[in-house]
């Protein structure tokens, strides 16, 4: 292949970067697949983390040494990130959204890799200071929330299940009372699937009075795992339910939702 | 904000159009963003295609006409492709995942971003010509598989449920017989989760002889939907267990796995 032009290597060097968010790339590779000196891999990417001043859309973080090497942290900015929760609050307050029950139709949203890519990084970007090792979830709902959050913080994401499974192997089971049915229910987790001691970042799409949290924060207890962060991207209001839980990021808040009136209010929190 | 470099702008471009795969950016609003001619940025976008020659990891696909633009559309090349099931099914054969009962432990890869990615990249390769509108899984093992393929053709997911659940609203229910278990269960989808008629394709972790999938066909011809693909991450052999469907496509296959001896064998299928 022909030598490629400065500005044509920093555009690939920046593709390869963002292929694989949070991964460390050595210089040597992108030397190696650039036909360039590793000097000047190092100068382009001076220029490239120059490029990303104009869009705040994600970092270069470079690690020096023999190690070392440059890898794409992907974020979110602020603006962005309260235009987006505010533009959801208002697709969730649409009154045909509300179901018989009392419960309010968002699996549409909660599935749509639009909408789940900025929530990973706002997720992302409040928790990443904590350094979570590893983020856990519950069936299901929670799932696609859960994994994009683990895609922009580089980790793997627990899943997990409701009653117990064959094809985790030896689990650790346990019963809960979940707070809105009052029924008594197990979850369980593969005794491989997390080691001891991990800092968990715990992620679900809506808490109610908290009684699943809970039930999640009792069973990681059992992995001997330190929760360091919860974030829901739903919650009732705290003054008319109180939780089970404290100490979570809650990103939008169901004010009222009345199936009789087909009323619904979703606003969002301040996040940042 | 200073003038742009060229090259400055190229990568900021590249940015912002890979933070946004599948999407049609206009050419407008990179114009306005950048401060450049929309003349400017055609002609950036012409050096940024050529600089994606050498990765081989995705394609700019243009849109002319007022309601023109450009989109970044994410691919592996087969190479990549290729090399990345050799290692996923060597890593799967190993003796320390055979489980009692004779199933595989293979949920700390299907729930591992950096696994997930390249084989969203794979099924999105695969049937993207087919033209979906929609990506099908049934829960659990299955979502993350089928988000990273939604993401990477840039359709949104749908997830069947088992049972009935209240906050999916009026649902369409079927019983089936998993092939495997050859117990009668029940799966359903909410009525406003999928248009009548739509293309589908369907996305699962696991097929032995193919009860679940057959139940998800016919639960998605109750919505008139039109099943245009079917990938499934591995199979067990087709000639010491037949299956219940036809035409699928499936990336690793489970040529042997003894609990007894300890012993399992997986193995890549060809797939381009």
């Amino acid at each position: 292949m022909d030598k490629m032009k400065r500005a044509e290597r920093m555009v690939a060097v920046m593709q390869v970067l963002m292929s694989k968010p949070n991964m460390l790339v050595p210089l040597t590779l992108l030397a190696e697949r650039f036909g360039a000196a590793k000097s000047t891999i190092s100068e382009d990417l001076l220029a490239v983390k120059e490029s990303m001043r104009y869009t705040g859309q994600g970092r270069l973080e470079t690690v020096s040494g023999a190690a070392g090497g440059v890898r794409y942290i992907p974020e979110i900015n602020s603006e962005d990130a309260n235009e987006f929760l505010v533009g959801l609050a208002d697709r969730l307050s649409s009154p045909d959204r509300v179901l018989a029950g009392g419960f309010l139709y968002m699996t549409d949203l909660l599935y749509d890799p639009a909408i789940l890519r900025p929530l990973g990084l706002i997720f992302a970007g409040a928790f990443r200071e904590k350094k979570p090792e590893v983020v856990v979830t519950i069936e299901t709902k929670g799932i696609p929330l859960a994994l994009v959050t683990a895609e922009a913080l580089g980790l793997p994401m627990i899943i997990i299940r409701h009653g117990n499974k064959v094809t985790e192997g030896t689990a650790v089971s346990i019963n809960y009372v979940s707070g809105s049915s009052r029924r008594i229910q197990s979850m369980s987790l593969g005794r491989r699937a997390l080691e001891p001691g991990r800092k968990v970042l715990l992620i679900d799409d809506f808490m109610k009075a908290g009684g699943t949290a809970l039930g999640m924060m009792n069973l990681l207890k059992e992995f001997g795992a330190d929760v360091v962060g919860f974030g829901v991207l739903m919650e009732t209001p705290r003054e008319s339910e109180p939780k089970l839980v404290d100490h979570y990021l809650s990103l939008l808040q169901l004010r009222e939702l009345d199936p009789y009136k087909g009323v619904v209010r979703v606003i969002p929190q301040e996040i940042m």
